[in-house]
Formats: structure tokens, sequence, C-alpha cells
């Protein structure tokens, strides 16, 4: 008889190695394989992360994306490609709990928030015992490295996609005391536009590489450029006073 | 001439010692002055769960809450007493600071998120050094702890204070994909009437003390009672299938 491993989503946090939580650094050392995802020709963000905290005698296990931004995520292409990958990565992953052995799946962030942890949990959660880890997500560190208070007493907080058009991005900001833009990237000149048009934009932040070395936090209202990484989040934070 | 302190407000996370990050258990480790709020007569959450990384080297600062739930957040006695314990707080920590001493102020959760640590950091930010620790929020390890993925792809989340009136609550929920409500406690009977009324009751996921050792989650819909503690959140996770 074999005892089954268990498959841990282990959040690695937004990019400083040493914002991974102590639950997780322990995880990922103990654990005999770790796997990641990353995209072709890439050391894998999440893989770089957790690098610090990996030990010679472990496994690794790379995880290639087919695509990242080559195709439309919205064509039929590109999500019979995505399903596939992560139909072989879940196979692959089955057969070492199999074995018996645990594996640590790193996911940037926390696994559950927009993480593609989740693809791998949807086909292996029901057979196989599955433990989340949380993460600091993101958005949470570009607050905090902006020094802006985001939500206080009764505020409301909504959560966007930068990948949302410009309409319905404009439906839903002004909702909430506070606003956080996700995956901004080649969104930017939309995202500006829509928080324009909202009458948000002098209070709104972008923060690039939060809490990695190449950090950069400006008022949105300042850039000249349109131009941002995938690692970019804009923050429009609560304008409630103290008490 | 005397070196300024830096304020490190440092979020604990969600109630697991082991869910802190591994640069906020080195802050408060090596801080010679660990400050934290707490109720009357209670241990202080964030201090009970920073215990295990606290040495008897350090001189510990506690700030007992005037109030908590006694009087109504609404009223000016509340606001006026409030106001003044922080501005006590803030001038206590700027003491410190000026005498050349790091204080980490210890704070649940995330220190932007809902969090006191706001209060000094208004009074302080401007005059002394003041670097903000992330944490993993208590929405975070809920979510994960529940087993659900709560949002993915172009899913938009909003984040809702359970203290919201009805009509407030109705208005906004529905809006997304994901909701998170916070701070549940004594508002869970209206808080199940605006899932209701907004057909989301059956997706709602209460989780009690998530991560913590008397962790509770439940769907909603089937919980008969109506009692939470001030330590519940409720969760509406997407509906969005895998890919």
């Amino acid at each position: 008889m074999t005892v089954t491993g268990t498959l841990y989503g282990v959040g690695v946090g937004p990019g400083d190695p040493e914002l991974i939580t102590v639950k997780a650094a322990r995880i990922i050392r103990e654990a005999p394989v770790v796997a990641f995802f990353a995209k072709d020709g890439a050391t894998g963000h999440a893989r770089r992360i957790a690098g610090a905290y990996l030990t010679d005698a472990q496994e690794e296990l790379r995880f290639t994306y087919p695509y990242t931004v080559e195709i439309s995520k919205r064509s039929t292409a590109y999500r019979q490609a995505m399903s596939g990958f992560y139909d072989a990565a879940a196979a692959r992953l089955a057969a070492i709990l199999r074995d018996g052995r645990d594996v640590a799946l790193l996911c940037e962030g926390d696994p559950f928030f927009y993480g593609s942890f989740m693809y791998p949990h949807d086909r292996l959660a029901d057979a196989y015992p599955v433990q989340v880890v949380p993460g600091v997500t993101a958005m949470t560190a570009c607050w905090d490295r902006a020094g802006v208070p985001m939500t206080r007493g009764d505020d409301c907080l909504t959560v966007l996609p930068g990948t949302l058009d410009e309409a319905a991005l404009c439906a839903q900001l002004g909702r909430s005391d506070a606003t956080v833009i996700m995956k901004v990237g080649r969104h930017l000149p939309k995202i500006r536009r829509a928080l324009d048009q909202a009458g948000l934009l002098d209070r709104a932040i972008l923060v690039e590489h939060g809490s990695m070395v190449d950090e950069m936090i400006v008022p949105l209202g300042e850039k000249q450029t349109d131009d941002a990484s995938y690692f970019s989040i804009v923050l429009v934070p609560t304008e409630r006073v103290t008490s």
C-alpha cells in the first residue's frame, strides 16, 4: 500500500523573497518535488522568488506555458491549448502524488487570487489531498510600499482586472471608496481614460514591480508615457480622513 | 545628535503564527520596542500571533482601546475618545522614535487594509521614518482555507464591510463576480437577508477564525443560527468554471 502525497499550492507573495510566509518557506524546503509555471525562455517569477528556500536535494518540475500574450486569451486556440496544458500538468502532478511524494506548486501572490494554481486544483482536489498556503497578494504589497492607507472603517474596495473593456471599467469605477486595477500592462491608456472619466485620475497611483528591486511608484497623472509592465497595479486609495 | 528610530507597521497575518512573513518575523525579533493595540482585559490578537517571535530582551508597549463595541462607532463620544486615544499613542511612539529606538507596531492582517495602524501612521508619517511590512489579509487565508478559488481571469472582486446598512449592502452585491464581506459578527442576520435578496445565499460560505485553532467553515445557507464572531468573513467565490 502506498500513502498518497499532498499537493501544496504555495503562495510565494508579491516579489520580495522575504515577503513569503514562514509556513510557505517551510513547505518549500521540505517538499521532495517543487513545481512551478513559467513562460518560455524565462526563469519563472515564482521560481525566482522561492529560490532562496530551495535545496539541492529537491526535484524541480517546470511547466512551460504554451502561450502568454502571443494570441488572444479569448480565442478558441488559446483556450484549447491552455486546457490541454493544464490537463497534462495535472496528470504529471497526479503521478507524483500517487507515488507517495508531496509536491509544492509555487504561485505568485496568493494561489486562489487570479492564480494559475486554480487550474490544477480544479483537476486534482477531488481525488488527492490538497492544501493551499496563503501568500501576500501583489496589491497588498503595492499599497503598503506606496505608503497609502487603502481602506478604513466602513470603506468598500473593488478589485478590477485591467483587461476589462473601457465601458466595463467605467461602469465599475466610482462604486467603491477604494479601487485596485490589476494586470495593467498594455491596458494603461484605456485605464487612464476610464479613471479620468470617473474623476479618479488625480488619486490614482501606479506601482510597477511592487516590493521588487526595480520597484517604481508614481502618481498616474504625472506619468508622461503609456508603457507599463505586466507586474503593474493601479491603486485608488480611500479619501476618508483620519479619526 | 541622535538618530531617529523607524516606526514599522508590521502585518502579522490572519491568525496562524506561521502565516506571518519571514520579514515580519525578523522585524519583530529585532525591534527594541514591540507595540500593539488590545481591548481591555484581553491579550490582544496581534500580540498573541506574534508571541512566538518575541524575545525577553524587548520592551512591550500596550495600547488599550477605550472602547470596542460598548458605544456606537458613529457617536461623537466614540469618535472623540478614539481620536484622543490615537493622539496619545502617537505621542508615546514619537517619544521612542526621537530617542533613537525602532518600534514594531503589530497589526492583524495587513496594516493598510482596515487596520488600526493607519491612525498612528496618519499622525507620524510626515515627521518620522515609517515602513509598512505587508501581511496576509484575513480574507486571503479564509478563501484558501475554505478551498475555494476566489477570482479567475477577468473576474471583479468587491470587498464590503458587514457594518453597512442593508440597503447599501444590497446595492453593492451582485456587481462583481466575487464578493467578500468583512466584519460579520452581529451583522450576520442582515448580511444573510441581503445575500438572499441578491440570489447569492447558495454560494455564500461563512469562515470563522480562519487559519486559527478554532476555525469553522460552513455554507451560510446551512447554518441554522445567527451568531458569528467578530473574526468571521463571508465569501461568495466566483462561479466561473475551469479552463
